[in-house]
């Protein structure tokens, strides 16, 4: 090529991605990775998912493997709404739930249908990287909230929409990534108050809610602000990220525009995968596999933060995860989380850094674990390798 | 919600879908349709998806069912870039492809990535309107070239350029959708030579190279231009639609770009498709396979062609398709395409109006006929229905 291709600038505005590096680092089978995100391998229920492809496959494959329509195959969105209505007392139809490739293409697809250059969109300190990627190639600014434990803090959620108009503050209230923070119900009630009436949306991705500890579910914020919360839900932790499945449960005017832009995005999720998952859930006891996935988590998650009060130099802190698959650590200072992502490597343990969940800096003391595609083996020798490297560098 | 969502202004932009209704109509048993898009129903090689699905959920089900890179499973990426090796003597390495939901998220990751808005990019006219649909949502400035039987008219192709710059020209040279045509290697070669050394990308579309009725291979664009072009490719038309696979083959540049946009968008394709697909490949005669569905498609089309001439009014003309699964009939004067798909429906056939394959107006005395995902007594009864609502108009 003479001239090199000019490309749109939005694409200057994404930032530097860890996804597939982290990706990579995982492949090494030398290196113990906290970094990486991915659900248990190990409690991926294969043969029920093999037997419900077959089946699929063997009655219906003529149908799964055409075209469909955008929305989704519907008994996959009743499913998805009935356990909206059951499970978490929020009325909800399959008219109101758009299938998607899993929640990411949500963050895209919101992105674009709200977001005009320039717009503010608030968002979590610290906040889902994968988000931001979306988020930035609509070329938004952004909007940082601080989260405390128990979520976002008020003062600065309400400095927020007072300076100047905000598209949408995007949260996740479940067990966070990357903190593993859970807002408690007095602040979800607190943000339902402030933003209803505004012209603010909430966009609240609830990629953990099914992976409390306990099992017990928390009342979403779409519950105090029904009409103004879009929410977002994913299979990938709770049946098998590749399956590429997630979900958007949103009010009808703005799912239309929705679909619209999901149409123009890929037509429609892939069917076959979702024929697969919606006759596989017939046949399973979802509750069951999620007690089986809470329990390892829960058992991971726990023996993690006593091997970081144990082990650990003093001046660490960290935060206790109700559920979900990371937790977050503060080094004592003068202790650099680049530093100890890159030494970590060199000694076999990578942890993720912190400065890509912040966009306005920040997130050099902090370090992000994930505790679900691990085992209590490798969380023992790896938290052993981590804290030498911790040491070493005070 | 006390006020309504505000939505980005790129949301105006988009023209309305005909996809669904399409879809909608599809499903009524009592209509022939001839309007939608599908590939057979029937040619979709079911207990050989099932085998490979079988096997791979049996032998690799949890890598399957787990995360994984953006780029795509590396044995298909493999077989796409060996088979634009052998098939078209183009060279093409894994590398080089990025594996994605159909080559509609082609459309809008190539947008993405190129177009700002009030950008100018060219098409055809009459042009796929997916196309226009994922595009519009970037909004640039749309610049038709008119398309004859044989290409684009060269005086028209090079006054887009001249004009003023052109981000990248959308071309579709085998049997287009809308009009069935292919370009001439004569004018690829203009083409190129006229691209070559400007800033212009060309997008070439290959959605239906596989499907010539003499499965000879014609040379890609690509070929005489090849650090300039972006190429597309899907498995939708040779395999099964509902897997939502699909490929783009590009100078690394580029693809370096449009991975970050992948991974935004929906981090990666349906690993267990890709999987199912690849092993599909592995243990089928495509070549084989694709001869079926091109015998059919040719006896199908020649006999709509057929039946345009010999039981239409006078005035009524019509393209000859190599290939595809698409011909445009021109009405006689004074008879309005949309007035024909509206009393069509009536009559219990349904044919695509053209106006949503122009984005400057026009296209009122065009139809489009689709002869892939039906069958001779369908055609027959159909083009009687159908020539009995053009007579009755004139």
């Amino acid at each position: 090529m003479v001239s090199s291709p000019t490309f749109a600038t939005r694409m200057e505005r994404v930032p530097a991605s860890f996804l597939d590096t982290l990706f990579a680092v995982s492949q090494d089978p030398e290196i113990i990775s906290f970094a990486g995100g991915l659900p248990s391998s190990v409690l991926i229920d294969v043969p029920g998912l093999r037997k419900a492809a077959q089946d699929v496959l063997g009655e219906e494959g003529c149908t799964a493997l055409q075209y469909t329509t955008t929305d989704g195959y519907l008994p996959l969105r009743e499913f998805v709404a009935h356990r909206y209505r059951t499970r978490l007392g929020v009325p909800a139809e399959a008219g109101m739930i758009q299938i998607l490739n899993g929640s990411q293409q949500c963050l895209d697809l919101i992105a674009k249908i709200f977001i005009n250059p320039g717009d503010r969109i608030g968002i979590e300190r610290p906040g889902y990287l994968g988000a931001f990627e979306a988020f930035s190639l609509y070329e938004p600014v952004f909007v940082p909230v601080r989260l405390d434990a128990d979520g976002p803090d008020i003062s600065s959620f309400s400095r927020m929409l007072d300076e100047a108009p905000v598209r949408f503050f995007y949260g996740v209230p479940n067990s966070q990534n990357p903190s593993g923070c859970t807002y408690s119900d007095g602040k979800r009630r607190e943000i339902a108050r402030i933003l209803e009436g505004t012209g603010t949306i909430l966009y609240e991705d609830d990629a953990f809610g099914e992976l409390f500890f306990d099992n017990r579910p928390r009342a979403p914020v779409k519950k105090y602000l029904p009409d103004q919360t879009v929410m977002s839900g994913s299979f990938s932790k709770i049946v098998a990220p590749g399956l590429r499945i997630g979900w958007m449960f949103a009010p009808r005017e703005i799912l239309t525009r929705f679909n619209v832009a999901k149409q123009a995005a890929d037509l429609h999720t892939n069917l076959l995968s979702q024929m697969i998952l919606s006759r596989y859930l017939t046949s399973t006891n979802l509750d069951e596999h999620l007690r089986k996935i809470t329990r390892a988590y829960r058992a991971n998650c726990s023996l993690m933060c006593d091997l970081l009060d144990d082990l650990f130099p003093e001046g660490i802190t960290h935060t206790r995860p109700e559920g979900g698959m990371f937790l977050t650590a503060t080094l004592p200072s003068g202790i650099d989380s680049m530093d100890v992502f890159r030494r970590g490597i060199t000694k076999k343990v990578a942890v993720m850094p912190g400065a890509p969940f912040y966009t306005d800096g920040g997130g050099g003391d902090l370090i992000r674990l994930n505790f679900s595609n691990t085992d209590e083996e490798k969380i023992r020798e790896g938290m052993f390798r981590l804290a030498r490297v911790i040491s070493d560098q005070q």
